[in-house]
């Protein structure tokens, strides 16, 4: 088991380089629907066994429908003398998400109803969606729509909304055991690096480490289009969310903040072992409680539901001055970032995987260590395959089937591999044996 | 119901002038019992629909019995040439409650035994009573006293203790339910301002409010002398106590201090409901855990009742200095001040009458609010019947029928009428349905 | 009952002046077994009624086997010229505890194998045992050490290992009820006074005092072999352990420390009695969280037994510099810190004896106190046996057959003997009957 540990110790680094395949996948035109998220599973494929979900427009999923899919070829404003000043082909973000179809002069004051800027961030282009708004619009920056001072401009988008799907990406790692621990990620933002693409990249190296190893839980990823993909999931998979026993949403990743946790809504182990880890990790961090508002785990936590998911996020949305910007780009988000997501998260489902509940074979009275060479001689505590003298008298002390090893740890203030290798210890002289929590 | 809404803001304004009410109230002899009380209830009953109650002297309530009824015509202390140096018609305060009839020259020696003065107080009137005490005493100041330097005095009270009743008052005012809020203030002090009378006018008040609503809630107001008045109105309505879901003990409203909120022996939702009026007020205020002193809520919260009852003041007694002297008289209560407390505490009888529990209809993800026109489109979070965007997701996230809106508008953090303005959307919406807590 | 009050406050001197129980026990050589424990329980035997069991070597308690029976006549180092440098005549502390006999000449680097000093206290010498370890050992000073620079040194252990026992004593004072307090302290340290010896002291003047009183509880004084001895009552009594209900390890009482009181595994009363006494006496001190590692409170709240025990401290074990030296001596030890610490577990047991639980006869509203002659008249709060006022109150408002006296006293933040003293006015009053806990 020490040769497991330390080969999951050093796969807490990435397979992949998490910070080209942001770069490889930023360019792509992603939205609720189309081909951008296609495109964006077709390369997360190549790295992962990963089934592709196509639900096709009008389904009804819980208390929606599936939406039209959105096409959109070519977009731009120009003046009439045939400038180009806003062209979709220089940035995704220049054309609001579902915009419909457009092909018309406009006077500057009626333009002026269908474009988007930041008036104090001026140089940068914000990003809007209007999914269910049957309306289409621009974004660009407030220094160049102030130059724009022309009475007319030629406006024209090239979209499509049609019959077609929404398509999201799963990968399940079957476990020894039925159940489950759910990882999802948002796929539907375009080129936004660190609200977007870090959560794709950081949970594609994840679902690429977990298949790769033998867990007592399976590993079930999900990279959904937010709130309507997340719906069509839980409405396909009702019958099996009991199985679920811990879940993570995973967005903002890739940015120099301290992590944020937010905890689920009911209160659950995931709060418990993300806390512990980013804790005794060291890592500056705040704990957040639940609130309705935010990213996936509002379906995930909604009343009818209520599963254990909480979401993991570096800055947190709305709070830093590029999100949903021009600026959430390539340079915002940083390799050494994302690699350190990645390696939290991993220590996360490693413990997840690893908590157990134990009960002492005979918990009356202390056992005697020395003579199964567990204690140290004369006073001082030493080491011994990682755990302490005192780590393993908490072992020991706890292990009443009512305390899993999280709880120990908890309870012990000591790193939950510590109790772990004195529960490797205890299991070995056999003082102690599997359990199950009442 | 925004109609309903605004005309309860509107209400939270006394009907008639508080401060007067006072003054008018001052001068009367209120006692355990007697025509004081009867004069005041009298007062009161032009203002609301006042049922009196006289239980005869010797009646045994709970562990008690009514005691005689006291009547005191006049008292004063007098220097042998016949100059009325203490008279009962300057103050009310200047005679010990239920002095026994005495009419006797004593020296100052033996007249001293039944002075009451406060030395560190020497210009004020202390206010004694001692009702069952087979006593007499006169209070007075303490430079009187001391100037008082003769050798023998002419002493002369012509009170009454025989067979008559105590006296108290209740308004009813039915609910739309059985079950009912108690609202209820003591009576039986004399020429008191902040320490009784301020508790008879802002609760005259509310009744009058109270009267004119339709309301979810029965709100039952009690006028008591305090202890023995309680008590008998337990004792004759045992048998309906379990209708108390809310109770409130009124006192001391009408001083500058910081509001005081002493909590119920058990918990409770008013508990919960008056300090979340006061956080959300901004009003300066602290909260006080039960303890078995202080008003009547120490019968109401006595341990074969137990009820739901907590006490709301400003300042609270025994603290200030003026408490039971002269000086809590008509300066020492300010019109601003009762006019706030009544406001306060129409605003905790507001959210007590209004809070519910809903359920969602179907909780499973969160409903799509853009096709009900509930999706605030584009980002911002915008009103919408005084509820933000963020307001309506607490509510459907917590509308599970283990929530009140009080609960909800807690764990969010907001006031409760944004909580109670999403659920009037999410009714209208169609979204959740009323529910019963478990 | 107020007698007994008295009397319970005046004995909470110790019948013997227990710094010379300390000088006498001194110079014993006590060990986990062996003539050193026999002496020392033969002397505490003169005070108490105390039965001594010996269980023999190999008895299998619980995890365990009794060790052989250790026997020290005579050891020594001395120089080649026959000059004895170390002896174990000088301080029973020279030779490492269950040294195995040995007669050699061996060369200064093959000695210094077995020769333990304390380079940063070289004035001291060291404690050290290795009970299961089949090794010998001397313990010296760093000073003498270094001194020692001949190269070759004669060294004599004249010690045994032999089938004998391991003795312990038992002081049991029975109760009107078969309900127990357990109270341990442990005898395996030699000359150590106070981590060993003044646990000793004050538990045998605790029997004295225990034995000389009527009390609803038993109380049970276990004078033990530190891990072995605790195993070993436990292994022969374990079909009565339900009997305890409440227990304390006694240890390290004699220092100038503040108090510690590390609370049981699972908490329990006696961690409330210790905390109220210690706060309310106004001693200095400090509550710690049960951990699995210190005295034999390890082995009574192992998961198997869990019982209610937590251990009172001065100085904590390892964390004062005296400890496990030479330096723990009789200096280290002071009259007034015995004494005090005596005082403090003798109010402890009192109030575990008297605490209580009532139940009032109506609790519907007050009582009314006057007649009773229980109201202090006019106001002010005045003692009545010992009770405010206020604690006839909180007596009576709490009565409720849900809260000890103890209970009450935490919530009302006085004393327990006020609350004590109410009971006794209200159960004279006949407001109260004796109840128990749900």
């Amino acid at each position: 088991m020490l040769d497991t540990l330390s080969s999951a110790v050093l796969s807490r680094t990435p397979a992949i380089d998490l910070h080209d395949l942001v770069s490889e996948l930023f360019p792509l035109n992603r939205s609720l629907t189309g081909d951008g998220v296609r495109q964006t599973l077709a390369i997360v494929g190549r790295h992962v066994d990963l089934a592709i979900h196509e639900v096709p427009s009008g389904t009804p999923v819980l208390d929606w429908h599936i939406p039209a899919e959105w096409t959109i070829r070519s977009a731009s404003i120009s003046s009439m003398s045939g400038q180009r000043l806003v062209d979709f082909a220089d940035n995704n973000l220049h054309v609001m998400g579902y915009s419909k179809p457009v092909q018309a002069v406009l006077s500057r004051a009626e333009l002026s109803k269908h474009v988007h800027t930041l008036t104090d961030q001026p140089d940068l282009i914000p990003y809007r969606t209007g999914y269910y708004a049957d309306d289409w619009g621009f974004c660009l920056t407030d220094r160049l729509w102030r130059q724009m001072t022309e009475d007319v401009y030629r406006v024209e988008i090239d979209s499509e909304l049609s019959q077609g799907a929404l398509t999201y990406g799963e990968v399940f790692v079957p476990g020894q055991t039925q159940q489950e621990v759910l990882i999802t990620c948002h796929v539907c933002h375009p080129s936004l690096a660190n609200d977007n693409l870090s959560g794709i990249v950081v949970m594609t190296a994840l679902a690429m480490r977990q298949a790769r190893r033998t867990s007592r839980l399976g590993y079930r990823f999900l990279f959904l289009p937010a709130t309507i993909g997340a719906l069509a999931w839980l409405d396909r998979n009702e019958p099996n969310l009991d199985r679920i026993q811990h879940g993570l949403v995973l967005t903002c990743l890739g940015d120099s903040s301290a992590f944020h946790y937010k905890q689920s809504r009911k209160g659950a182990t995931v709060d418990c072992a993300v806390a512990h880890v980013l804790k005794h990790g060291g890592y500056p961090h705040e704990i957040l409680p639940f609130s309705p508002y935010g990213y996936d785990e509002r379906q995930f936590c909604s009343p009818g539901f209520d599963l254990p998911v909480g979401c993991l996020m570096r800055g947190v949305h709305g709070t830093f001055p590029e999100y949903h910007t021009s600026a959430d780009n390539l340079d915002f988000v940083k390799p050494e970032y994302l690699d350190q997501s990645y390696a939290v998260i991993a220590e996360v489902l490693d413990l997840l995987d690893r908590d157990a509940v134990y009960v002492r074979i005979d918990g009356r009275g202390e056992p005697q260590l020395g003579r199964r060479g567990l204690y140290r001689a004369i006073a001082g505590q030493r080491e011994a395959g990682g755990a302490t003298q005192m780590d393993l008298l908490w072992l020991l002390n706890l292990a009443d089937g009512e305390h899993s090893l999280l709880d120990m740890a908890i309870r012990a203030d000591v790193p939950f591999a510590r109790l772990e290798a004195a529960a490797r210890l205890a299991l070995e002289a056999g003082l102690i044996k599997p359990s199950v929590l009442p």
